[in-house]
């Protein structure tokens, strides 16, 4: 032949695209190229059929001229498997990296081979003589070839105890006709790992001396097959190669069959030579490949180095349309998904915020909406996954109701407490778990809410008014105005909640829990001062949970990283982690004997302000005209109750967490309002919903994809959505009133420090302080994230000075009688962020925040035009941009 | 012309090989290719001058068709520097990587192109008129090019405080003759950071809608010539490409341009093209460029993802040597190095370790070879660095004296005390300094010599002797035991010590100094009980060393990560972090009044026993015969001393730390033989080479490489091989006996906590500690370690529980009364190392640990031999495996 071998220099790539009509690469064609893995939904949300997944291997044949056997040396998924021979090991995945001229020795040896597509060969003896039947072969170098073909080749296969290493070795040049999978095949823990229809496709290369001539073969098996032992795994067989030739310099043929199994494990070759009608659109498909490929200088990269896995794989949108692109005749399916345009937040054209424009249309929609879902709110339910989800958030709530309980009783100077507490949350919980839009939602006093309810008590002593009946009449109004926001569709502005507006509330919230938690340790020292010289501090104490905490997020945050044997194990304790902490801290309070201020609980299930009812009296010893006065506090508490309920939906509605069954913001809202009043009526604390909790609430009961092949994530699937795990949760604390006994064995700065973790958890989860970090980051050590690549970084930083502004000002505002305004502040944020679009360009908005409803609709060509005409970086980082996400909920502690 | 540009299939790429004779390729051949980068000692030990550094910008032409301008798009030294336009900043330097289409592209476009080497031009002007006469060109668009070329082009030139942006900008269309640079250009910081000599070369890419046909032009000018403001820094430019062509899809030109300097920054590319002659060379040279590019499967990768520099780049002798095999006519020079042999551990064929067989001829020659470096050995302290190690390993030095000291007043009842140990270190130390073969060492009395004084005063106690007498006859054996060993050359045995005895003992030495500390402390807090309820603990405050210290170890692991402003500063806080934490915590000591146990310190310059002398009398109170039978014990003395002394010599000695003045084993046993009979008459402390604070000292003393082209560590050139700085050291450390009023302020547990630390930071600097994580750690979370893809995890796993056993022995020896046969145990290591041979393969011993003389020596081809024979990974890790490696001291806290 005139094939040529390495030490060749030219690249003798005859032009495909030429010789071959373009309408001849059509042949065969059937919908569209499949995408990556069995958890990738490019291809469903194209709404055509997946092709199935391909588990590649190469046999090499090893041992010339005395020994000669075929051993599998590495395997393909989405990523390379190499067999450490001498270590007895599979490597880790990692991205396979190839030689060039080994692409281009394979394209010779394959133009000038044999390519059979749609081989009927039904076992592997049909197809060895089919491959043989090559002209140039001898009948006597043919039967050798074919004996040598038939033999068993040696895998390794790892089980999880012991190791069946190399399959059974020396059953060499056994009958022909042995076509069943063996045993070792069978028990190979791979087979779980690959999606059902998976398909093999086998590479055999090697040298072997008797042959005059480098022998190259690809076949198409038009049914396929399992070849007996061929393949590690017992699959069924579509692609098999053959690459033989006399022995040659270096490692040519080792890299040539490396070049193939890349070449096919590669989605878009797949899809190609599925669809190859001759050995023209075989070839073409190679060097569309080629075209394709990433170069790296010989210099300056190490080619031994192994790439890990990247955390996203491109996407294959682009790869497919510039393919359909070229083959005329083939129109592009539906690519551009409405979630590409955001990178975060909510789905613009989300039938949720659309306004009716009638009274109570969004309600009477939300309520339609969710009513089809109810049922299978309670059997979506029917799954282990939630019994755990229901212990952790179980000892979350608990640990804020105590926790809260224990700070409203100071606010409130034990007008409420504990009790209360525990009470409002088990009935107001349950309550929203039953009629709620989002179910997933968990409600609790949060920072601001208590905030206004210790100003509200205050003002109420100051002027010597009757406390609960004021805050009744407080919240009879709040529940009219929020009625209001209800009919008038208010909801729908939640669009104008960007990140900036989010994850300036999310700071504050974070950053009141860190100042309450060190205030009251600091309080503590003060009240049980510390002894010199003297024995552990209760600050000592108060770090275990943080680190217990961090270190359950760290394992939580890496769950590919998960071990399949232990993952139960290390799961479970992962998820337990701070309450283990509590346990052990508690534990070493009890045994060292500390007098350390315990959690003071109620003995008797009645309220804790002595004589007082369940029920709280109307008026009380207050005047009559309070209760319209009661109408301007109760104004500021809507919009604080509007903002704090919203900001926490958006968050948790994100299109991220991919929820199937929708928000309900409205029906939300309208909850929210009716269980004011409750609370009011029964003098319990007053509820919200609680961002940090909630989202550790979903985050419990993600959904993974199993079966993922090596090197693949467990991708993200989506969120158990259901009613049941938040109900139980709530009965159980419900419950728990009647445990008090055991709680006041729980000592205060234990509890403190996880409020401390709580906020330093939260906080450290925003982009914002990442901002934060970078204005103090030397521009060397800052890590490449993509908004710096696109933003000048006095920018970046003056967007961060700005919301560090907002949040300070908050913070004072919070901090001084004026507090009383926060609410409207926190509305004000809204408007600094609008504002900002006079000092930022729509292009830097979109990378520092997102952008604000009315620019993306008037100015959509506004934005493309401020591209800086000379980047030339639009097209490069367009990928990663609209890379759909998983979401990155990385709080493990409520 | 025939030029094909993106949208063409095919590679057409006329075989350079095959049209050009192979001689041809041979003309101009200068010395050898050029390795990479200033440091590079590549060539240098090739005994070749060098090729010049390149720097290498790609300016752009952009705003077609309004407003043409060019501008710096990009540059490369080493990695590649990319201008975020939108940011307004330089990227951080990355790996570049290139679509392959790119260099196919170029390559078509160079051939049909104008190639010009040698060109005479001595400025711009010239070189455009050059460039311009092309017979496809009208006169008018001739002139037209000539003053687009001419005109001046757009640099972000980033300084340090201010920047500016753009050079100035509307200066166009300026007059033809401006040659001379800018002031920008001789601003620009990059200009500090190339090494003299550097040239440059400038890449010139884009689209110019009057052309009618691509231009393509390649310059080599004869003579660098600086270019006017065509370069960013004011380079002589050595090359010039020029890459211009009608408008066309995607961003053809760009991606040439790139292509193009990522060519000109291959060092081997650099070489071929230097000394081609004509157009095949060049494209010669491009095609062997892409025989060695390393391909990324366009589906697995992201192209837009950045790379980082790796730590270490693929050596360049590989690919010299073929570039050298195919240019028949050249040999190679001397490439093979015989530290290549050697991952680690002493060079083979060092002349320290030759037996000369002679009586004290290893002696002689250790003296003769030092004394011809005498001089320079205080030349050569004249740094500024010195005056900041001194600090460092006085600081060191002195908690050190002081914690030994305590100990050995524990051990010895008194005997000796911290005096003692202050003098000892200051006279003992100086004196080794002075005469040592390896000044850099410094001397302590380290863990095992301090058991072993112990156990000589218990055993006098109990017999009622006097000790200090017997010490000192048990020093004058030591001492006439060490001297046979030297007159004997015992010293070259230190051959045997292979990482697995170095490791052992380090680890022993480690865990004595963990189990001092922690078992002091635990004394303490039973002798001051901690109260409760009460304060902070004591043991809270011995953790307050080991963060400081482990801040620093960071800092220093990552010198590539420094600021160049903050350099100093950060520098300075880390070297010091150890005794900011020892100040903090004195200050808190003070400032709470903690009643915690101070060092005791003599307030007067006289032994701590009451009423001796300086002088130890020969006999005291001992009978006459004590003085033979201390011979016993000082053959135990003396074989610990050795293997002490000669371990640490060994590990001081590695070929990492590329010492150019050489080792001195015999003279520096000698060293401390003598030293040995000094202290015993005078009654201080044993000494012996400390391991650690050596190695410290080492490593306050490294040699990096000033200017580092960006994206390059800093390389490690060498140590400040010198006596002074340990003279230095001494000397300071014997005026600070008289600073003892001073040092009373320090807490015991203070000192502990550095105690712990430091046995901590030794532990896990090595590698047999990794392996311990590997028996506990899921094959799925491995690293990936070079060891696990060559030896078995079973084996690995042998070979660190054998490990394990003989530490865990040598731990039970040592604590009980067999203790006094510790020193022959030692030595046992090296048998049981020996008796491995037995248990694995040499090629496995390789990967675990080292081989030994014999095995080395006799059985080369046996390793190859067992060289799995279908591995096929030998070729795969040579690079890696013979990596010549800088030193990895991470010990930064003595």
């Amino acid at each position: 032949t005139r094939m040529k071998l390495p030490g060749q220099k030219e690249f003798e790539a005859p032009s495909a695209h030429e010789n071959v009509p373009v309408g001849e690469l059509g042949s065969g064609l059937g919908p569209s190229p499949s995408t990556d893995g069995p958890s990738d939904t490019d291809s469903r949300e194209l709404g055509v059929p997946k092709d199935p997944l391909l588990f590649i291997q190469l046999n090499e044949l090893l041992g010339w001229p005395q020994a000669l056997e075929w051993r599998e040396t590495g395997r393909w998924v989405l990523f390379e498997e190499k067999l450490e021979v001498d270590a007895g090991r599979w490597s880790a995945p990692h991205v396979p990296t190839v030689a060039l001229p080994s692409f281009q020795n394979l394209r010779s040896l394959l133009a000038e081979g044999l390519v059979l597509l749609d081989c009927p060969a039904q076992s592997l003896l049909e197809l060895v003589e089919q491959v043989t039947r090559v002209e140039s072969l001898s009948p006597e170098l043919r039967g050798q070839l074919q004996a040598l073909l038939l033999q068993r080749p040696q895998h390794y296969i790892q089980t999880t105890g012991t190791r069946l290493c190399w399959g059974s070795t020396h059953q060499r040049k056994s009958s022909y006709d042995e076509e069943a999978p063996l045993k070792e095949q069978h028990q190979n823990p791979l087979r779980q790992r690959l999606p059902p229809g998976a398909e093999a496709g086998t590479v055999l290369a090697g040298e072997l001396g008797s042959l005059a001539q480098p022998l190259g073969a690809f076949v198409r098996l038009r049914d396929p097959v399992v070849l007996g032992p061929l393949t590690e795994v017992p699959l069924p067989s579509r692609f098999f190669c053959l690459l033989l030739g006399p022995p040659m310099l270096a490692k040519g043929y080792h890299e040539m069959g490396r070049a193939a199994a890349v070449l096919l494990s590669d989605p878009q070759f797949q899809w190609s030579v599925r669809r190859a009608g001759n050995l023209h659109d075989l070839l073409a498909a190679l060097d569309t490949f080629l075209e394709e490929v990433t170069v790296l200088p010989p210099g300056r990269w190490d080619p031994t180095a192994r790439i890990p896995p990247p955390t996203c794989l491109p996407s294959q949108h682009k790869r497919l349309l510039s393919q359909l692109r070229e083959v005329k005749g083939i129109t592009a399916p539906h690519v551009t998904r409405p979630e590409d345009r955001h990178r975060h937040g909510l789905q613009a054209s989300s039938p949720e915020l659309q306004r009716t424009g009638r009274l109570f249309g969004g309600l009477v929609q939300d309520v339609r909406r969710k009513a089809s879902w109810y049922p299978s709110d309670f059997l979506d339910a029917l799954h282990p996954q939630c019994f755990s989800a229901v212990l952790y958030i179980y000892l979350a709530t608990i640990t804020n109701a105590i926790t809260f309980g224990g700070l409203l009783g100071d606010a409130t100077n034990g007008a409420q407490g504990v009790l209360e507490s525990f009470l409002g949350t088990a009935v107001v919980g349950a309550a929203f778990c039953l009629t709620a839009g989002q179910p997933l939602t968990i409600l609790s006093s949060t920072g601001p809410v208590l905030v206004f309810e210790r100003l509200l008590f205050s003002f109420s002593r100051d002027y010597s008014l009757d406390y609960l009946p004021f805050r009744l009449w407080v919240g009879i109004w709040v529940a009219t105005f929020c009625l209001v926001l209800v009919a008038t569709e208010a909801s729908v502005l939640v669009r104008y909640f960007t990140r900036f507006t989010e994850e300036g509330f999310c700071a504050l919230i974070s950053l009141i829990f860190i100042y309450d938690a060190v205030g009251k340790m600091l309080n503590l020292a003060h009240a049980y001062p510390i002894q010199r010289p003297g024995s552990p501090a209760y600050g000592c104490l108060c770090q275990y949970p943080g680190t217990g905490g961090n270190e359950s997020q760290w394992t939580r945050t890496n769950p590919k990283d998960r071990d399949d044997i232990l993952i139960m194990v290390r799961k479970v304790l992962s998820d337990f982690s701070s309450v283990l902490a509590i346990l052990l801290c508690c534990g070493l309070d009890a045994f060292l004997g500390l007098a350390t201020p315990k959690l003071l609980v109620p003995r008797e299930f009645k309220p804790t302000l002595p004589g007082r009812g369940w029920l709280v009296s109307p008026f009380g010893a207050n005047p009559w005209w309070l209760s319209v006065a009661a109408a301007l506090p109760a104004l500021l508490l809507s919009i604080l109750i509007f903002m704090d309920q919203q900001i926490t939906a958006v968050i948790l509605n994100r299109v991220e967490y991919r929820l199937r069954k929708g928000a309900g913001f409205h029906l939300d809202l309208f909850c929210v309002a009716m269980l004011m009043l409750l609370t009011s009526v029964l003098g319990l604390p007053w509820y919200v919903s609680a961002t940090v909790i909630s989202l550790a609430h979903m985050d419990s009961l993600r959904r993974e994809s199993r079966a993922c092949v090596p090197g693949e994530p467990p991708s993200f699937l989506g969120i158990r959505e259901q009613r049941l795990t938040g109900l139980v949760v709530f009965i159980l604390t419900g419950v728990s009133i009647f445990l008090a006994p055991v709680l006041k064995f729980i000592p205060m700065p234990v509890l403190y420090g996880i409020f401390l973790y709580m906020g330093v958890a939260a906080l450290s989860s925003i982009q914002f302080m990442k901002r934060v970090q970078l204005l103090l980051m030397p521009a060397k050590h800052q890590p490449d994230l993509l908004l710096l690549r696109h933003v000048p970084l006095s920018r970046v930083h003056l967007f961060t000075a700005i919301q560090l502004s907002c949040l300070g000002l908050l913070w004072i505002i919070k901090s001084t009688p004026a507090a009383i305004i926060f609410p409207l502040m926190l509305l004000g944020l809204v408007g600094v962020r609008k504002a900002l679009e006079w000092v930022f360009s729509p292009q830097e908005l979109l990378w520092l925040d997102e952008l604000m409803p009315e620019e993306e609709r008037s100015n959509p060509e506004k934005v493309l035009e401020l591209e800086h005409p000379f980047s030339g970086s639009d097209s490069e980082d367009s990928e990663l941009m609209y890379q759909p996400k998983a979401p990155e909920i990385n709080i493990s502690v409520n």
